[in-house]
């Protein structure tokens, strides 16, 4: 609507970039970099509070012709060139040194934070300016553990991101066959746990037996930021499988007792450590039993992602000759012979112990190694049961030997588990997962060093 | 729909508020600010992560409970109770100075950042929160002259407010006939320019000639936060009250070729400050642009609301006869006389002048002292007409003895005039205008520090 | 949107009447009205298919622009002139009676359907096209008892209404103070039984304790068809003016066990005859179990719209002294009198049993003779009780002498209600109704006569 | 949400069905049909008035269950059982006969007027039930042909849907990758013209040059009832297979002068001969013209679905030998020779001049033998021109010997077209296709006979 004003407003600072921004830009026009900074200094500058919309979108349209190289060029000048004035600091530092009153510190936070902010600021203004920066601090991740001052502009980012999508502006949207497209074909591309092999699969993990539930943001209203699939069912269930079988008939959802968490992806890479997980579900919680009040259990079946990596690095470390034993027969069966039972028996109870003992006794810090497991028992769940063969894809074998686990929320317990969780460096588990641990003839006492990385997401 | 879920969660925090936060609460019970106090400190901690929306809610409760005693009392509080660690500012500092780098500098900051933010960005997770907090700044504000360390918590919520109603977040929506009337109603309570007098005045207003706009945020829809009265018409307009006029014939819009705003009121006492109206005249613009093509002239018919009090303080100061003479004059003319042009006649020069004067030369600092004036000349507008007679209701003739002023929007020159007035400190003023101010024969060159106090809101 | 081009066509239209619609037209030019009958022509004409909206446009436009006598002239002319062709419905007649098979009796109904309807659902294409029919039978209303001929084009226009306003198009919708001021409006104009006494009171009628639904059909979306106003209380209340206290506290419905339906207003004269009320009552009873399941008793509180016209009908005819008697201190009562219970006393004991066998025993043919009864009898509900000084507003004193009933709905016995009702013409009452009628003096058996003219409207 | 209410209502009249419907019922009970038409019975009497849309949920359902064998069975007594009263026909028959008024002719149209469309109407009461009524007279015109008492059935569905699917109730809606899946797998479904190949053919078939828009019903939400599909493009374009190519690069819309419809499919069978096309094209002409100017010629690529049919047709009859040989070097080149323009060089000019006599000369009865033809000439649009090569595909080649042609909507002539087409019958073409049609050799004058029945719906 607005085209045609905002068209020739653009386009008079386009033209008009000459005589107004040339002032502010070192004349170096060959660099498409150095023009963008430019157009940044202006849009920093009083001159940005007039031209508004105008020189944000001149700038962001600058910005999406870089390459990737010419992008790192921006940010790393970003972090060097929009910086507090150091002067300003150390004059806030003594005036609140002098008087250490909330309003000189309030000060020294002003005079200390960075124009980069306010800048950041301003390019949201943009129509599209949202997308843009999430998407900026998705390529400046990438960047960040070799080049790292860039650590400065991912603070920013991160900075903004938490107050922009406080979950107090989220809303949360069931997704179903009536979803647009353009937000379907999200689904599809950013499943993390359970790969959807194309529509006619995600049709099926829509139907009326299947919730599917996203956080929305107003200014992403095609992206979802976090979903997750629930699965209606009576009882709880000990394998994935037959929930992701896409010919499975509709169960009657009037007959359901329990409600599965089977799936929680997290789509934008540039909102990484921004959390919505913990409110995603409790609010899930709180619709489906609203909607479908003989819902009694709300229950996940989750994967232990990092189970097969710490099981090999003990055995590396360890020259346990029993645990090799069993390691040697794992390696020996192929992905084929787990689609039968028979097969795996031998394995399934030493299996089954190791996992219950990774999950509650291994940690990383003081918080459970398996990020998962570190997830949902943050959130206040409890670890319920872990399933023999839960899933038998080539994913789920190979991260977790094809074990899965049942994370319970009882909304009773959540705050107590929570705060043992987090006070008292408690995992609550079932008494069968504690007695699981107790039986685990392994890995002994001094493990806990073959920690290795945790996966960044959780997933449920 | 999440009802039952919260409301139980709710009602288990409540509950357990004796034993989970007891731990935090200080047990003076008796004091409900007390209680207030406890419930942020439960939330700002790590509790507060685990049980989400429901110790928020539980915390605004309670909140909405107290009086305008206790809830000064919480204020006072959260200033001096919620403040960053000097310590490790002084930490933060030191390692800053012995290596002053974009990543030190973040730190300071972050540790110079009061906990009160983070505090203030969980409250906003509880439905409704967005609008307590900013009722809170609407009293805060109330108190502040008088209780100035309240300045800390304004700041942060200003911190906040700029970033949460940032302009890529907020939309611009028609406001009609077909708006619901739980928004119409606000219209009616926070016109500030030219009163609405009830429903069907207010139907008038938004009759197939005129245009009302508002901008709205994603978190507060019942709420418009600044709106924009538009009148459609054949060339510029000199007076307002057959704009106001209710039984007026509608205009056919085929016909108009100027878009008057006769009307700008923000209406949120807790965003002061947090400007919107540049962008909300420009994208109207823009807008009405887009559906009638035939309009040719953006212009406003505004207030001079402290050209009265200027001229009086002017006549104050200065023992001129002249001024005395023509003061005494107005005065003596009861509001009814102006309602007949030869009543007035002779006052129309000399007024004239005075009120072009007045706009063009009078200053506070280097920007217009008048507020209007420098709210649309600072967007780039051009001073362009100044209407005798323009509004001679008794508000209009209080505060600018009746003078209307037309400031012209135009998109080809709004971004030089805007760089004029900030670099060079020049009001861009019509020929016409300019002439009035050369003719006036007072006030002479030494006035200035008559400045009143500035009204806050710009009106159109 | 479509303008453009339908502009081009419409123009193209008016412009070329002159030669396309000329060989339909009597160039009788200067009758508006037969200018409009020429369009009516083309419309049903092939060419009318081509044309398609733009005819019908041009068509319904020149309609609006005639007077009230022309419209008449209009209307007795699509009566005389856009009939069956006689020859044809003998011949398919006859074809029939050879051969009285589905197959020939479908064709003489086509035969014999007169090309006014088709013409009808033609007109009805163009934009606002269902409104401006729905206004033309309320027109052709105003003049049928007079100038009968036109009951044909209202046969025509009911027929076509009871298809297209058929209640599988009908969308029921809640309102409330969310809704748009452009139906609110409609409400306070169309209200027939308590009347809202402007936006203040609306806003009262539309608090939380309240519910206002209506049914809207999709062509006419700023127009209710028809709404029912509801209070949410607790226990069956036996007076209205609480009920319509503008200033009575709000209710909290959590506690309500009582939904009471008390005024129900259609709101459309051209959809006369045409039901809605039935389906209405029964799907807000559902909607607001399904909201509030703590309500158990759905009931209204009705007027007796026919009463008083009946007593003193009966006591005209019948020379009864007793009822003579009443009659007299009935009329010597002020209105302001029945504000205090003490004054009325004596009368409550007569009247509330005169009313009783006024709505049992009363008929017009085989049906109860006061409207109100008849309707909500004959949707199955049951005569549950009958309330003294129920509504002592002038109104409802000149009606029904302040008296008010209450009908019940309950679900497990609506059927079986309405079967009795239809089948056995039995009015199904409270044992309490029946016992005051067996306990009424008067009127002896003979009456009955005395039936006048019901109102046409139900109200509750 | 009336869910609860409904479904107690439901349960009783599914319950009390043994008591209350019995009556009506001749208890075969065993045969699910008898149990529909009772339920039918039940629905027209006066009990389907108050049980209203719960009855006709009963009725429904039941039906739903039935098998294609009972269903067919349910039509018969439809037709049989459900007719008018012969008596009251004979009888308001004489009454027109003795007084041949409007009144008298209403009277006969309602006393003929078969009950089943009464109890039609009331079918469609229940929710979905104008979907079930769509799809019923799908299956009644399956059958049709063959049973044909079934045209009764026919005629009363075909009767209501003229009345309810009326251009006034449809609203025309743009379709694009924000649609909801569910209503985006019916274009994949029902496209008619050029198939579409799974979701991603889809997504390019609505990208930013592409436009599809469709007709919607209230009642109907997620089923478009006809689409149109078109290409934005520069000049008219003369083959299909570019337009197709879901690898083409998106053009940029702001360069387009020429709207192309290249597909337009109705979407349901029941719906067959109420036709939405002509309206569908002329207002997605309007909108595409509001949206973007530029556009200045509206024209479609169309194919001639009948020429091929035809072509062999005249040459079984006329033992020409030119023509002989023509299909003989036709019948020779398999579908991968069209690839190459080379190897179908000599037959262009004959072909395309067969096809100019084919579409302007060739007639069943006064219209054009093809069905494409018909429908766009009808509307007003000229035929313009005839492309070579058109449409290369295998059906392409099939029917119309890869021909696609282009019919040309001119605002300002559609009126004066489809006078002549109507009118004189005369076929509006451009000079260069009147020059073919004059070069044809064949096939002379007296063929005509060898029209074969036309396909029902037309395609772009």
């Amino acid at each position: 609507m607005a085209d045609t004003f905002f068209q020739s407003l653009f386009t008079s600072i386009a033209d008009g970039g000459r005589d107004l921004i040339s002032r502010n830009l070192r004349r170096t026009e060959r660099d498409p970099a150095d023009h963008v900074i430019g157009l940044c200094r202006a849009l920093v500058s009083s001159h940005g509070e007039a031209s508004g919309a105008a020189l944000a979108m001149a700038t962001l349209d600058a910005y999406r012709g870089l390459s990737a190289e010419e992008r790192a060029r921006v940010f790393h000048r970003l972090v060097a060139e929009f910086c507090a004035d150091e002067a300003a600091v150390v004059t806030a530092y003594h005036a609140y040194r002098a008087d250490p009153s909330p309003a000189t510190l309030v000060a020294l936070v002003e005079a200390a934070e960075p124009p980069r902010r306010e800048l950041l600021g301003r390019l949201n203004i943009a129509p599209g300016g949202t997308a843009d920066l999430v998407r900026m601090r998705g390529e400046v991740l990438k960047l960040l553990p070799a080049e790292d001052d860039l650590t400065a502009l991912d603070s920013d980012l991160q900075h903004l991101f938490v107050s922009w999508f406080n979950r107090g502006f989220l809303s949360l949207e069931r997704i179903d066959w009536h979803t647009a497209a353009a937000v379907l074909e999200k689904l599809i591309a950013y499943e993390a746990v359970h790969e959807i092999d194309g529509w006619e699969d995600l049709r099926r993990r829509l139907a009326a037996d299947r919730r599917c539930f996203a956080f929305f943001h107003p200014a992403l209203p095609d992206e979802p930021l976090i979903f997750v699939q629930v699965a209606l069912v009576r009882s709880i269930p000990d394998r994935v499988q037959p929930l992701l079988d896409r010919s499975a008939p509709v169960f009657d959802v009037k007959q359901a007792d329990t409600a599965v968490f089977f799936s929680i992806s997290n789509c934008q890479p540039g909102l990484r450590s921004i959390s919505f997980g913990n409110f995603l579900i409790k609010q899930v919680a709180a619709d489906l039993q609203a909607e479908l009040p003989n819902l009694k259990t709300f229950v996940t079946l989750s994967p232990i992602p990092g189970f097969s990596r710490w099981l090999h690095g003990v055995a590396q470390t360890n020259g346990d000759g029993e645990l090799h034993d069993l390691l040697a027969d794992l390696d020996g069966l192929a992905d084929a012979d787990w689609q039968e039972a028979e097969r795996t028996k031998a394995l399934e109870e030493p299996l089954t112990q190791l996992a219950a003992w990774y999950l509650v006794r291994e940690k990383k810090g003081t918080m459970p190694l398996d990020p998962v497991a570190r997830f949902h028992l943050g959130n206040g769940a409890r670890l319920e049961r872990i399933n023999w063969r839960g899933d038998v894809s080539a994913k789920g074998l190979r991260h977790g030997h094809g074990l899965m686990v049942n994370y319970l929320y009882r909304l009773d317990q959540v705050e107590r588990n929570h705060e043992a969780f987090v006070n008292d460096k408690k995992v609550v588990a079932s008494r069968a997962v504690d007695q699981l641990v107790k039986a685990s003839p392994w890995p002994g006492k001094e493990t806990g060093k073959a920690a290795a990385n945790a996966t960044p997401l959780p997933a449920v």
